[in-house]
């Protein structure tokens, strides 16, 4: 499976294929499109698979960093309590509603692969939370749950850490909760999407220093992502490199009894079955 | 006062400087900096006031259309419930909250100025909402109150239309009916904020179709725009050409008895003592 990452090395940003001891970069021979953004909008993801065929590593693991695969997207769409355990956490004594609830992360509120999470001075409730991301391929308004997959350009992971106590600081939205600098992860790379089964029942899992938190799998989520995407592109007009995070399993450290947060130095490891791992520390600001 | 505006002719984007019949084209002269965004990241509105000194009208009046005047800022953040009345207009029996609501809207749900906003078909409760906009000069990450007006670069107007059904669909969240495309505005264009008593204690008012139906006066603002500032820079990055929606004052169409909502061929128009006048109709896609 190719696997396509962006990272920097020596202050540079490349994207490129990843391989056996490290990267093969990519950028360089495709400088007419800057970033993974506008090889999707391109529909090239095939290409720079077919182009890193045979080729050396370029840049040794130890060498370069991974960022997020789309640095610049134009927007990156969140859905909330989107497994049936989920909503019960809330204990609001609400049922599940009838559509996905949503709210926008910025693109800095996420680090890459293997970069520490940012725990900030002003709270201690620095949170986990695993799951998928989507980026769209093709541009749509009001796409069917037929064709949603149609618009689905790659997969990848995300962690998307949370400080809980400012999800709530007012009276409506979790914006300012969801988007601290660096405090969540995506990557480590895009797995181009070809078919359905790359999405629609796979495990998806959250270790905290190996212990389990997250164990879930998409089949069950409460608005499957054709669903999703179907919703989102009634009201704005989805675009290639844009992000859907499609939801979180039950488990997150809030929700233990007393809560467990992220310390510095603890390993957070986000896995989805043919996605692969995405994994991060965390370090106080 | 110089007054700085982003425009399409001729399928051809521009910016340029607000005169008497017409726009004074100066993005051809600046091509170092494509959009506004780019001069406010050098600083250099003022050299564009300079530039536009005894030059004539490139394109005259009708020969233009505005748009907004920042097309892809990183973000646009928005303050909700910013005013006294407007807590209590939610009669959920909640005291003002210690912080701002806040949440984000994707620059393609605004049109500029003179443009229609869009009455989707799937909801006819299309709201309005006026708003004053400051645009984000020098980059900060907790800035402080005091600091906070070196940040701003301009001020601006924003109708924040609404799809207000669409803003209670789920658990949490006003995304998705705050996010439809083209339905708010901003502009008509950037005024440069050199003085707080641009800002300090104007008049804000709405009409639709001549008659007033919001009146208040930023001294009023539940979190003056200088906390506005502070609270965001606490957990991100502001950055040049982020914009801030301040937040708008009670009656909304959404807030009478029955509802009043926008209906195709209305008339809308923001204005705020020193900024100007956005003015915008209704149409139906």
């Amino acid at each position: 499976m190719t696997r396509i990452a962006s990272y920097v090395s020596g202050g540079q940003a490349f994207y490129g294929a990843v391989a056996e001891g490290g990267m093969i970069a990519l950028s360089p021979a495709f400088h007419q499109w800057p970033t993974l953004r506008e090889v999707i909008e391109a529909g090239a993801l095939y290409d720079l698979a077919v182009a890193a065929r045979d080729k050396p590593v370029s840049h040794p693991d130890g060498s370069f960093d991974y960022t997020i695969p789309i640095p610049v997207p134009e927007k990156i769409i969140c859905v909330g309590v989107n497994f049936p355990d989920r909503n019960a956490e809330y204990r609001d004594g609400q049922d599940a509603p009838p559509n996905p609830s949503l709210f926008i992360r910025f693109p800095r509120s996420f680090t890459g692969h293997g970069q520490p999470l940012i725990r900030p001075p002003e709270t201690p409730q620095l949170d986990y939370e695993g799951e998928i991301a989507v980026v769209i391929g093709k541009l749509g308004r009001r796409i069917s749950e037929d064709a949603a997959h149609d618009h689905i350009a790659a997969v990848t992971l995300c962690n998307e850490g949370t400080l809980r106590d400012w999800v709530r600081h007012a009276k409506f939205n979790v914006t300012q909760g969801k988007n601290w600098d660096r405090s969540g992860a995506m990557g480590p790379y895009l797995v181009p999407f070809t078919a359905a089964a790359q999405l629609d029942d796979i495990r998806l899992t959250t270790t905290v220093n190996g212990e389990l938190r997250q164990d879930d799998r998409t089949s069950r989520m409460i608005f499957p992502i054709r669903r999703q995407i179907a919703y989102i592109s009634t009201f704005t007009t989805l675009v290639p490199g844009d992000i859907i995070v499609t939801g979180t399993p039950t488990g997150a450290g809030a929700r233990f009894d007393p809560p467990r947060f992220l310390q510095p130095g603890d390993e957070i490891v986000v896995e989805a079955e043919g996605i692969g791992q995405l994994v991060n520390t965390v370090a106080d600001e």
